[in-house]
């Protein structure tokens, strides 16, 4: 059984619903009708309408489109971690002839669950979906209508069949991001995260702990700073900050949290590197305009964009294929703000 | 004659179709349906889709909303100008019970049309739309499918009737930087903006030149930098600034332009305020984390997403309203940037 509807309508077929050339279809819809009667051309656009056309040659010739509309749905609209996904998943679904459109559940599995019966009602070819919250009720929402969908980054630890998964490794983000600490002398090193039950959050903590595990340090579990992801968890984060002893910082997340840490250490007159070194976890676009500038790990946010649009874009065409969950590597990029840590 | 669809189904209909209970078909559609024979659940959704019941109480309440599904039209994604806009239209919708769907024209009126397309076969009850490039031609394809629409921020200057406009200041925006540099004692001021054909861009830079003309004052045409909206753009601004004498600079976008001038002044070992003073048109997350913080004209992105989503709310519920062009003033937000100019 599918639901997928069936394709849509040739401009044949609008022609002859509406008893004209097929060469009128086309004037009145690429707007060059300003001689035509207006009765001829509202016939036109309501039959357009009426039949699900779908004006667009690539589009229709693509294998197994059927709209050519794509969603994406991310909780998190003013991260530009997704953003810059979006952005890449829009370019390689324009050269496939097909429009992408965003929605944002805002981390709310309910809200999320509202934007997914809009599009399902609107029969979008295909989803990549970052779940709020990483919880997975809603992606049994898409596999019930047949919504070719890939999961984007929140793996959701379920057994959900036929979906496919794009992610960066975050236990490797939290392991390379200590490693260049460590690397730089230091040992005594805090880890500032944000206080989410998603299964990322704690895989990152974990590469933080593997790393000093390497050189046989056991973190002081005060090391490890949980707050909000917002800028009030940032200033929180940095307060506590200034009772531990140690000598530098991995903050986990570059979004609202890094600004919070960074605007309370500079009211706390702390400086990078000579008085706390610090890895970001992400790459905000002001972590050169910041002096020093700070040593980021980067994440594979366009690479990530290509990899799950060209898996949606397999798996509208063959709905039955499912590919291997694919993690992708970060990078780690040097800044001023690791220095070795000051002889007390 | 209007090609609106009819309203949505109930869930009565939706009850009916599939021969069984109102109170069946609320526990499969709110996902309560463990129980359940596989076939029920099944006819329960496809009934649901093929009549188009939308399952939001909210949404069927609200005056003239017949999908609860509203589009945001942005032609720049990566800007968070209009990400915060789109948020703030996120949260006026959720409350009237409507879900928002964004997409990126990414200053392609072809790309924006592509979207507008499909969106209008969705049966969208509105949209918002910052046209690209601030052309009218992709707006009479929304007034001739009437779809309720409010222009947001680029005015398109062509008589397009029925929609509603909303934007902020932009000549205002120019006029109170430029005044700012102006108080603290500089004559010499350069202007750093974007080679756009949006009426925007023009009217910051008129506002520029209006807050010289105040203190007699006619700019250098050299001193109007114009360039790409891009990082490397802000290099060449930067570039050609060294050559400039000026004391004080206006820059007229914090979208990437901003980034790669101050980059080229931190090159070049210019600091400011000591040799250049700096206001900025926009709020760049980073701009209180530069040291020193940067003077701003804070745009207000907050309340033009509300006003202009209760003003599409108000044409959905009466398609007739026209309400006159908002313009929303701007902020003058203070920093480190600007100082007297050196004497020489």
């Amino acid at each position: 059984m599918t639901l997928r509807p069936e394709r849509p309508a040739t401009i044949r077929q609008v022609a002859e619903r509406v008893g004209t050339s097929i060469a009128t279809v086309s004037y009145v819809l690429n707007g060059k009708d300003r001689a035509m009667r207006k009765e001829l051309r509202e016939a036109v656009w309501t039959a357009a309408r009426d039949l699900g056309y779908v004006g667009n040659a690539a589009a229709r010739a693509l294998k197994g489109m059927q709209r050519g509309l794509i969603a994406v749905l991310v909780p998190q609209f003013g991260n530009n971690f997704f953003t810059r996904i979006c952005v890449e998943v829009e370019a390689v679904m324009r050269d496939a002839g097909s429009v992408v459109i965003t929605g944002n559940s805002d981390e709310d599995p309910a809200q999320e669950r509202s934007i997914l019966e809009r599009l399902i009602a609107q029969q979008i070819d295909g989803c990549i979906i970052a779940p709020a919250l990483s919880r997975p009720e809603n992606l049994e929402l898409l596999a019930r209508h047949g919504v070719p969908t890939v999961i984007l980054e929140r793996s959701i630890g379920a057994d959900i069949p036929s979906t496919d998964f794009v992610g960066h490794d975050n236990f490797g983000a939290g392991l390379l991001a200590t490693r260049q600490l460590i690397a730089a002398g230091h040992r005594r090193i805090a880890y500032a995260g944000w206080n989410s039950p998603i299964a990322n959050i704690h895989d990152r903590i974990e590469g933080y702990r593997a790393a000093l595990a390497e050189v046989d340090v056991v973190p002081d579990p005060a090391w490890v700073l949980i707050d909000d992801l917002t800028l009030a968890g940032g200033r929180q984060v940095g307060e506590r900050l200034a009772g531990l002893d140690v000598t530098a910082l991995v903050i986990g997340h570059h979004h609202e949290l890094a600004k919070g840490i960074l605007g309370e250490l500079g009211r706390q007159g702390r400086r990078w590197p000579e008085d706390l070194s610090i890895v970001l976890i992400g790459t905000p676009e002001w972590r050169d305009l910041v002096r020093p500038s700070l040593a980021c790990i980067e994440r594979p946010e366009g690479e990530m964009g290509r990899r799950a649009a060209e898996l949606l874009l397999k798996k509208v065409e063959t709905p039955a294929h499912v590919a291997p969950a694919l993690l992708l590597a970060n990078t780690f990029l040097p800044g001023g703000s690791i220095a070795p840590p000051r002889v007390p």
